[in-house]
């Protein structure tokens, strides 16, 4: 195992485990502090502004600012922002979507957008389905904050972003560009954000199929915990495998630092 | 051509055409009902009750009963009442849904149903989708009334329930039950009501991807008119072709009555 100048690392199952603390998570980050070693949070939650995401880190004793965390709705006003600084945006999703779209000073607007960007969105309507809809025929680029099908609850798995996203897919026959892990352009942005090259950073996370797959098709190191979602015995079915894999990540603290 | 003992009668297209009115298709019903020839009007619209549809096409100077018109609402209510005469529904849809599953005698419910039903819902909300979602992850039989991905209306194509469906099918990874045309479900249970043969049956419609595939997928014959979505040079596609093809169907009553 290496140590590296960068790294992008998980919430949910590698920071966290739903409202558990995960203890050697917080010591993974108090050591790359104490190394003055940059990270930066990467998240699918698109709903949740940066100041949020923060303060529940540091409800989970695991330090963080708003600064070093990296939501999917940043990911996006990014992207967006590259191809048209000036572009209009119609936006179906929530507080942390919209705020990263204008504070990126993308222009929110309700008809004859460039682009369509859909989040999560718990006051989804028929009415934002068919605005949507109707902007993606007329021609607006079609954006998705995210693929999640489902969303864990203490009700249960409930609709995530992508099976939003479908409705406006299917009834305009038009695909979305898909921002968030497991695609590579949520770790592109933030691989600028952070200010680190691909040979120097890896991606860490609990998730083969986002957070490891994020990494692998950026062309960057991955690092699998197997404190959430991928157990050792799911991993064993895939063909191409983390760069690493620990238990806890104070295993990697005390063989890298 | 020939005589057929009855038949099944698409709306929109073939009697109407949004809101104009199509004078040749007052003609054929005229003569249907003149030598006593038993008819169905046969919709994928689920959203309205028989009584609606029938009001709509006297309003276009078409002889209709609550009696003649088939919803796929009533299609999905007979098909589930013959799984299981006292299932328990959840149902996402509007009145015309609601109405036909509650005459068949079924029970609408919030939790735990043995069926999911999807139609088409402009009050659609994400606790609707969540509670079907939910439902269906915990074993019930998934249907939607239509898999029609958009609605034609004046602000252009908006959203159908095909599309609106894909929420839970994406979610849950679970593919539904399509209960209307061009499925064979809507034609089998529309030929239960009309009570005759399918040699002795055929299906009239101007839309070759709905209404003549749900024909040929149902095994009888088709007649496809001119008057709507499919045009002549658009039948040259097709491998299948259907039955017969007329401009109008005045066409057809000089060449068989």
């Amino acid at each position: 195992m290496k140590r590296y100048k960068g790294y992008l690392i998980d919430l949910d199952g590698t920071m966290y485990k739903g409202t558990e603390q995960i203890k050697e998570a917080s010591i993974f980050v108090d050591t790359l502090i104490k190394h003055n070693i940059p990270y930066l949070f990467v998240t699918n939650n698109s709903s949740q502004t940066p100041e949020k995401v923060a303060q529940k880190l540091n409800d989970f004793r695991i330090q963080a600012k708003p600064e070093t965390v990296f939501t999917t709705s940043q990911a996006t006003a990014n992207y967006i922002w590259e191809k048209k600084q000036d572009a209009t945006v119609y936006c179906i999703g929530e507080e942390g979507l919209r705020d990263a779209l204008r504070k990126r000073g993308l222009q929110l607007v309700d008809e004859n957008p460039d682009f369509v960007v859909t989040g999560i969105d718990r006051e989804i309507s028929y009415e934002k389905l068919a605005k949507a809809c109707i902007a993606v025929r007329n021609g607006a680029t079609f954006i998705s904050t995210n693929g999640d099908i489902a969303i864990p609850t203490e009700r249960g798995l409930l609709p995530g972003n992508g099976a939003l996203t479908s409705v406006v897919t299917v009834s305009t026959n038009t695909q979305p560009v898909f921002i968030g892990k497991p695609e590579s352009i949520i770790v592109e942005q933030a691989l600028q954000v952070l200010g680190t090259k691909k040979s120097e950073t890896v991606m860490v996370g609990d998730n083969y199929d986002t957070d490891i797959m994020a990494g692998i098709n950026c062309g960057i190191d991955t690092l699998l915990v197997h404190t959430g979602v991928t157990t050792k015995q799911h991993l064993s079915n895939y063909e191409v495998q983390p760069t690493y894999t620990v238990n806890t990540l104070e295993e990697y603290v005390n063989n890298v630092f």
